[in-house]
C-alpha cells in the first residue's frame, strides 16, 4: 500500500482531500465544512447533541482493528445515542488527532468508515478539527440528530409495572473482543501461524462492525409502539436497566433465560471458561437500544423476533433483581465501562 | 493538595461529580447532561457547530499551563468560532481523555475553568465523554451556538475594494508563548531558579487565557457595521487573511505598519531576536476576529480604538501582497498551524 506522510499535506491539504467528495443528504444542513463553524436548519424540531470519544488501546486496538471498520464503528456508536432518544442523526462533527506514523492512505482508509456509516444512516459530515499527536489515535465525534419534542423518549420516564425489552442479542461484541486478543496473542507468538476466525464471524462482526439500531426504531414506529423509557447498551446490560430504573425512580426484575445471546457467543463463553450471562450483563459495546413498554404490548413484542421481552419494572423497593435459570435471585450491580481502574480493556470485564 | 485517584470514583461517580452544580443559562437547553443525548431547542434561528481538539504536548504543555486556565481557553477557543460568525454560543459538549495520573482534584480544576468561560459567556454544558487515556490529556469540545440566518457572517463573501479589519493585536498569544518555553527551560535547569515574568503580564495572559471577542461583535452590533467576511484569527493574521481571499475569489494588499502589535510583543521579540510582525501574520493563537468591511465606514472604524484597519481588498489577480514599512511589497504565506511537520509547537513558527 502506498505510504504518503501526513506532513507532505499539512493540516489544510490533509482536510481538502478528506472531505473534498462531501455531498449533503439533509436539508437541514445549510453549509458543511469550510467555514468556522456549520451552519444547519431544524425549523421546528427539537436538537439532540451527544459525544463519544475513541482512543486508541482503550477503545481499540489498531494490531486487528481495520482502520475502515474503525471509522464506521465512530459514527455507528454515535448515531446509536440519538436513535436511543428516538431521534434521527442528521449531522456529524469529526476531532481526529493523529500520530505521524500515520499516513494519509490510513486517514482515507479510516474516513472511507466514517463516510460508508454517515451513507448508511443518512448523515452529513459538517465540521471537524485534525491535529496530530504524540501518541497514537484520538477520534471525539459529535452527532446531532432531530425530532419532535413529543418522539423524545428520556430515560426516567419508565413506570412500575411495565415491560423491560431489548433489541438484538446481548455480549457479542464482548465475546468478538475476546476472541481477537486471544488470536492477537496467538499471533504475536508465531509470526506464521494465522488467526482462525472459523464459526465466529457474527460476534467479530459485532465487535469490529457494530449498527446502531434504526431499524428496531422504525419497527417501533411501525407498529406503533411507544417504549415509555429508552437507553442504548453500551455499557451492559446491567448499567443500563439501572441507569433507567434509578433514574425512573423504579426497581426491576429480570429473568436470566430471557436474556437474547446468540450461539456464538455461547461457544466463545465456553471456549474461553466465562459465564454468556456475565458477559451480556457487563460486557458491553452491544448498542442495541433497551426500553419499557406497556403491559398491554406483550403480545405485540413478542411476536416481534427482533425484540426480546425480559423482565419487568416494579418499585423501587424492590431494588434491581435478576432471577437465574435455577430460580434462584440476586442483585445485579452495574460495572459499566470502568476504564479508569484497569490498563486492558480485555481485563476490565474478566473480574 | 489532596490527591484523590480516578479510580476512586469511577466513571459514572466522576461524571456526577463533576457536572452536580450546573445550573443552565439558556432556554434553549431543555436537557442537558444525563441521557442518551442533550435536547436543546432553538425555534427558528439556525444552528452553528464547531469543534475544537487540544492535546497535551502539542497545544498545551502542563509544565506550565495551569489546569484552570486549560479548561478556560479550551471553551473560549470554540465559543471564538461561533463569534466568527456572528453568532452567539449557547451549549458545549466536553469530551475528555484523561491518564490515570490526574487526581480528582485535576479535574475538578480543569472543569473549574471550564465553567468560568461558560458563566463568562453565558454558555451551558450539556454532555459529554470522560474516558482513559495512556498518554496524557486530549479535550475535544463542541460549540453549538444560534444566529438569524440574516446575520450569519461567512469566510467567502468579502467583495473588492472593501477594508481589511481586525480586532486586539497579534502575535502576543505566539510571544507569550515563547517566553514560556524560555522560562521553562530556566527552571529545568537549576530548581532555585523561579521563573521571572515581569513586565510580560500581558503577553503571558494572552497565551494562557485567551478571550474570544464577544464584546467585538457587540460592538459592531452597536455600531451597526456589518462585516462582509469575518473569520478568527487562529493560526496567524496571513493564514487567515488567505481563507477569506481564497474563499471570496479576491486579492488583498495588507500594511505593516498598521498591523496591531502590543509593546511588549515587540520588547518580547527583540529579546528573542524575532520579527514581531512574523509573529503577527505567523504565531497563531491570538483569537481575534478579522473582517472585511465597505469603504464608507472607514471614518466609523478607525474611531473604534479596539479596531484596526490594516488593509484592502482587491481584485484576485493582484495576489495576496503586504507592503512593508520601508515600501517594498512581498506576497503573504500561510504557514497554518502545521503541527504535522515539527513535534514541538515552539519550532514550528521559527522556520
Amino acid at each position: 500500500m502506498k505510504y504518503t506522510e501526513l506532513s507532505t499535506l499539512g493540516e489544510f491539504g490533509l482536510i481538502d482531500l478528506l472531505t473534498r467528495n462531501i455531498k449533503h443528504k439533509n436539508n437541514s444542513t445549510l453549509k458543511g465544512v469550510g467555514d468556522d463553524a456549520a451552519v444547519l436548519d431544524y425549523h421546528q424540531k427539537k436538537i439532540l447533541v451527544s459525544t463519544d470519544m475513541l482512543i486508541q488501546n482503550i477503545h481499540f486496538d489498531l494490531t486487528y482493528t481495520p482502520l475502515k471498520h474503525l471509522g464506521y464503528k465512530s459514527v455507528a456508536v454515535n448515531a446509536s445515542d440519538i436513535y436511543a432518544m428516538n431521534g434521527t442523526p442528521r449531522q456529524i462533527t469529526v476531532a481526529l488527532a493523529v500520530s505521524n506514523y500515520f499516513s494519509v492512505e490510513n486517514l482515507e482508509e479510516l474516513y472511507s468508515g466514517i463516510y460508508l456509516a454517515c451513507e448508511h444512516y443518512g448523515i452529513d459530515l459538517v465540521g471537524g478539527d485534525t491535529t496530530s499527536s504524540k501518541t497514537g489515535l484520538c477520534i471525539s465525534i459529535t452527532v446531532l440528530g432531530e425530532a419532535n419534542e413529543e418522539d423524545i423518549i428520556y430515560r426516567n420516564t419508565a413506570c412500575e409495572n411495565q415491560l423491560i425489552c431489548v433489541s438484538g442479542d446481548l455480549g457479542a461484541a464482548y465475546m468478538g473482543l475476546q476472541l481477537l486478543e486471544r488470536e492477537k496473542v496467538v499471533f504475536q507468538g508465531d509470526k506464521k501461524v494465522q488467526p482462525d476466525f472459523t464459526g465466529y464471524e457474527y460476534i467479530l462482526e459485532r465487535q469490529l462492525k457494530p449498527e446502531a439500531r434504526k431499524d428496531i426504531i422504525e419497527l417501533l414506529r411501525e407498529k406503533n409502539i411507544r417504549p415509555t423509557a429508552m437507553i442504548d447498551v453500551s455499557d451492559g446490560l446491567a448499567s443500563e436497566i439501572m441507569h433507567i430504573c434509578k433514574d425512573s425512580g423504579i426497581g426491576c426484575n429480570i429473568y436470566e433465560e430471557k436474556i437474547p445471546i446468540d450461539y456464538q457467543t455461547f461457544k466463545m463463553a465456553e471456549e474461553l471458561n466465562m459465564n454468556a450471562t456475565v458477559c451480556a450483563l457487563s460486557g458491553g459495546e452491544d448498542y442495541e437500544l433497551l426500553f419499557t413498554a406497556p403491559l398491554d404490548k406483550y403480545d405485540l413484542l413478542t411476536a416481534l423476533p427482533s425484540i426480546s421481552v425480559i423482565g419487568h419494572t416494579c418499585k423501587a423497593s424492590n431494588g434491581y433483581q435478576m432471577t437465574t435459570r435455577d430460580g434462584n435471585t440476586f442483585e445485579l450491580k452495574a460495572q459499566g465501562w470502568t476504564n479508569f481502574t484497569t490498563t486492558e480493556k480485555n481485563e476490565e470485564k474478566k473480574s
